[in-house]
């Protein structure tokens, strides 16, 4: 009854979304160990940082050093999050594969987050992709609370489609939809997916669900019946959930891998080598990550 | 594309398979007490206690005392496990509703759990059935290690289907089918249970999954697509994973209402109440659940 892919893209965000999120600061040179034993495990793609003001993310103020000091697997893509030119400029310095920007589906919500209205945000991000562009880099959009908003609730999907539309037409080669406070249910994502589809090209579309309820797995299901077949992860659930250790934001890449792997689904990811680079970051945050990879991985030490 | 069903019946297996893997035991008029809340939210099953010696389940040594003790919901079926015609005894003389009894559909599981073979096990069970029968109650059977087994590894689905024929064949009224160790992935599911459904009438077939890899969610959508509408849980995610806290085992009651709900699929469950009664036991027992209902709840306290 299932109908699934042979093979799915794991974008790995924890070293941008995941420690922007954690109140502890990773040293510098943890950081990029970690980033390297990640680079090991086989990813094709990595969004290594983001060079944004550190008064605003200070957990990611070491953006520039990172990206220099990587060791850069020629298979992977590393990515950083930009929200601005300056952003843009500092990130091309440093030679990055590719370059992120965001918004948000729900006009409350991007006001909140980057201070302009939806209309507002266009021009910014255009002039972004286009220099990006000019300088031969692919782009990928995130786009925000698709499935709800924490201010606005219900999202149409009307308007999700019109903002991931304009993203595309200036150039965007991925759009990543997020449903950013973890409220999706496979119902939802079954209704709202046939819509996007209407409208949007599904092979620039990634899915990046949190697993703030215990429905991301669930949710990736659905979307994997739908041929969406790439999806934003942080290895251990890191982040996405800043207020209380233990309880989950983001999706874990672990444990998608390991559903994937088990569903007969390629990601060309080591789980062993995973759970070495979990293991490690979780060491260096003197934490217990709430995937449960890593539940299980540390209850076996017990 | 999904489909799926109006309704659902969840069995709450807390006060059992939840209680019987705490390390610490819960006095008795807390027990009480927690029941009493689980019956107030509307579950129409609540199995409440094992009538087992002591000596193997001391947390539930109080059965009796907590069977007469509780009040009785009239929209409620109680009840409560037997291993055996002592245990069925103990459980009829305190007015249980109905009862269940257990075997593995993997011979090692079987013989480590209950020092038997799967073929000496069956006139054990049939005795009971068929006393219980005699007194006019409904008995339920759990069929344990269904997805794989801890010491066998796969179990033949073919084993999984003759262990449950033989037991509705006693005259057992429903079979719960258990992910005992949580490694069931959503493919396995669609790929077993058509397979089940070829020789056992899934109006009498509960799934019982647990949440170990964080699939549970995505093995109940799946089950409810090939028509099962009745599963068990445990409030909070509580049991089902002794060794370490913070790890699930068993699927929580309050994450799968939340999902089914969002759905638009009705339990007849109140998800205040449910909060309320998950939020008492997590004070009891001085912990914080690992269901992510309670982690958000646990969160928007801090």
């Amino acid at each position: 009854m299932l109908e699934l892919p042979d093979k799915v893209t794991i974008k790995e965000v924890g070293p941008r979304d995941g420690l922007q999120n954690e109140s502890e600061e990773v040293p510098f040179k943890d950081k990029v160990a970690w980033i390297d034993l990640l680079s090991e495990a086989g990813y094709s793609y990595i969004e290594f940082s983001s060079f944004v003001h550190p008064k605003w993310i200070p957990q990611l103020k070491d953006a520039r050093s990172v990206a220099t000091s990587i060791r850069r697997n020629p298979e992977t893509t590393y990515a950083a999050l930009v929200p601005n030119m300056k952003g843009l400029e500092a990130a091309l310095e440093t030679g990055v594969d590719e370059v992120s920007v965001f918004m948000s589906a729900s006009e409350t919500h991007n006001k909140k987050n980057i201070n302009k209205s939806i209309e507002e945000t266009y021009p910014v991000l255009e002039e972004v992709v286009k220099m990006a562009k000019q300088e031969s880099k692919t782009v990928r959009g995130y786009v925000s609370t698709v499935f709800g908003c924490p201010y606005e609730g219900d999202v149409p999907v009307e308007q999700v489609a019109e903002v991931s539309e304009k993203l595309l037409s200036m150039g965007i080669d991925e759009l990543s939809l997020g449903d950013t406070i973890g409220v999706a249910n496979p119902k939802q994502v079954d209704d709202v997916l046939p819509r996007l589809q209407e409208r949007l090209s599904f092979d620039r579309i990634a899915m990046h669900f949190h697993n703030t309820r215990g429905m991301a797995l669930a949710n990736v299901l659905v979307s994997l019946q739908h041929g969406i077949t790439t999806f934003d992860a942080s290895l251990g659930g890191l982040g996405g959930c800043p207020y209380a250790k233990g309880a989950s934001g983001n999706l874990a890449t672990d444990d998608l891998v390991h559903m994937l792997h088990k569903m007969g689904i390629e990601t060309g990811i080591d789980e062993q080598k995973l759970k070495e680079a979990g293991d490690y970051i979780q060491k260096v945050l003197k934490q217990s990550l709430p995937s449960h990879q890593m539940q299980v991985l540390n209850k076996e030490r017990v």
